[in-house]
């Protein structure tokens, strides 16, 4: 992280309930372990508050504590931003510190950082979310797989993907307080999540995808905001999409937004909604900003790079890479080939995944394909270069690597 | 913008080589307007300059000349960064002004913004790119309608999709320079354009889309950025992929970004690659993030909201809205559905766009569609309200809006 901010961040104070009895990391050496919330946010060596216990009562203490006494906070809590988050900074704001909120809605997606800076050169027009995963979930398991709301919903529930009352999650009052807040840093809008027209996914049945399809379209659970004259429309319910649409290929548990601006046209972002990493990747963002702000000055601006220096780098060589691997060949039709080519597949200790040919193509000009289980590149690259001399190749094979983990 | 930043940007100076025979829009009225761009950079009431020029030549000495003179630079030069970014940053580094480049790579994607901030806190280990708009839209030509490279370049370069001379769009040059910078940001490493493993999309042809798809993949032309061990691998070729990632739903000339981080996880990042809008959306985007680095002190910090006040809003009605719909009805089947329910529809005023039924389903529990033009959501409510009182329906017909627009 240094090699980012050009200094280091220090963990002075470290505390939870069960703070005392857990074994740190290796190398965090907090000068203070406690269960008193109290101790950190009057800490003199404490600049900088990361507020991760959730919930409106404790955590409101924590984050307004800190606030009095002068610290920025970082926090994660979706349910204390929603519902008074602007009051809360501009607490923060008359004591010059810093509130930041990255990982208060859609954890794993950089989209605050995205609305508040990365675009704010335009003017949101329309955000679209898919801002529950549970929900998104159920909703992809019902498409794939023809079964019923309440079956689906039962195997989140065995699963542990959703909780025993559900009523957060498949009514849509969780993706609600998300909007919301989106609504809040898209368009300068303070919104009562209650004021959103809110419908949920359990009316959904695996009938209504089969006419989705026959429509073009597929079904999510749409957050919407969409600016009409000078107000906006707010809501979030199942709507059809078309399958084409970028939209429609968050699956299972991610989260999305899209966003369409008066100028910058639609751009769209996407990660998990939550989990306990890319929060943390969230939350340590956001303390890199505030360190960062907290040492004003042209020394500690945000490099255009990103980092504070650049590595002089030389690509390793591809040779050395190893990728699974598609082979496409022209060919004049002939007995003996696949024994030829895999006899040099075979030399170079590589091993060969499928075989395909369609059917009817011209015997003079045969396209056929290999692919090829894992291998390094300088072998695949030698063996093509070896087939690429047999007497029946009518052009010499087209070698391209599949990405199966994208 | 005001309302984001808390301040006005003034428009000091314009120059172009036509600036002072061009009509300049209303509302912007410069105190400078010229054909030397020296006249710009030395003028002492400018403190930003936007460099909006391309190419290497008069653009560095436009850059060099505000960074000497003390001004912090935009710039959305792709061809000058990827070239000299880091030592022109230096300088800018040691004049204490800022560099700020969002719109050099994909345009209308606010990737910088995301690597240099939104994820800081990851160590990003895999980086995949679909960065040049061209070859991408030629790819999904021949994928939808199986012609050939050559045909579909051809027309391509007849709208004016592709240049007259391909050779950068398509045989990946133009994505290369992308990807050197975007892995400079990621990875924090300065590479060489030339030393990239480059090849294009000439041989990709719609046979091999054909096998793609048995496979279940399509074909793009991926930018790929890996770490392995301490070093990086780094390409752009053409590369299969799995359909069902989102990165395979990336049509047209759209551009994208995959990353997986150490922690994170995967997060992708999707929008124009350029066009005058988009790029201008970023370079505004800059301005306004260089404007409150010029202005420090808690007063001018970004508001985690984005906005530095926020409007107390309560949503339009949603009866207000005008979408177009899908109603999935369930009936007892008996003759004269049909007839009832296109009398309530048209009584209200509403128009049909298509009837569904599936077939061999269930006549006592009967799913069939109906799929509406737009209309305003009352009488969309009001007409399904009346609906579910006729005495064929075993439930309320489920009424969601279709977004076609996404």
């Amino acid at each position: 992280m240094s090699e980012k901010l050009g200094f280091r961040l220090n963990v002075t104070a470290v505390c939870s309930r069960t703070a005392k009895t857990k074994t740190l990391p290796a190398g965090l050496a907090p000068s203070l372990i406690t269960d008193d919330w109290r101790e950190v946010v009057s800490h003199p060596d404490v600049h900088i508050v990361a507020e991760l216990i959730g919930g409106t009562t404790v955590a409101r203490e924590v984050v307004e504590g800190a606030i009095a006494n002068g610290k920025s906070v970082v926090t994660a809590n979706k349910e204390l931003i929603a519902l008074d988050g602007f009051a809360i900074w501009q607490r923060a704001a008359a004591k010059g510190v810093t509130l930041a909120m990255e990982a208060s809605v859609c954890g794993g997606i950089p989209v605050h950082a995205v609305l508040r800076e990365g675009i704010a050169g335009d003017r949101v027009e329309t955000l679209f979310g898919i801002l529950n995963g549970t929900s998104n979930y159920i909703l992809t398991e019902i498409e794939q797989h023809g079964s019923a709301f309440g079956d689906v919903l039962a195997e989140a529930q065995r699963l542990g993907y959703a909780e025993a009352d559900p009523t957060a999650d498949v009514d849509g009052f969780d993706a609600r307080s998300k909007l919301a807040l989106l609504a809040s840093i898209a368009f300068g809008a303070r919104i009562q999540p209650a004021d959103i027209h809110t419908e949920g996914i359990r009316r959904i049945s695996p009938t209504d995808f089969e006419y989705a399809k026959q429509l073009g379209c597929t079904i999510k659970l749409l957050c919407s905001a969409r600016r009409e004259g000078d107000g906006l429309f707010v809501s979030v319910r199942p709507a059809l999409m078309p399958l084409q649409a970028i939209m429609a290929g968050v699956h299972g548990p991610y989260n999305a937004v899209w966003s369409k601006g008066a100028f910058g046209q639609d751009t769209f972002y996407y990660g998990r909604g939550a989990g306990p990493l890319p929060t943390g990747v969230a939350v340590v963002s956001d303390l890199m900003r505030v360190a960062r702000e907290l040492r004003p000055g042209p020394a500690h601006r945000v490099p255009p790079f990103g980092f504070t220096d650049l590595v002089e780098t030389k690509p390793l060589p591809m040779g050395l890479q190893k990728r699974s691997w598609y082979l496409r060949f022209r060919i004049t039709d002939q007995p003996g080939i696949i024994r030829d080519l895999a006899s040099i597949l075979a030399e170079h200790g590589i091993s060969i995944d499928a075989v395909l040919q369609l059917p009817d193509l011209d015997k003079h000009n045969l396209p056929f394909v290999i692919t090829l289980e894992t291998a390094q590149e300088s072998a695949v690259r030698s063996a093509v270069e070896k087939m690429s001399q047999l007497p029946f190749m009518v052009e010499p094979p087209l070698a391209i690597t599949m990405e199966r983990s994208l």
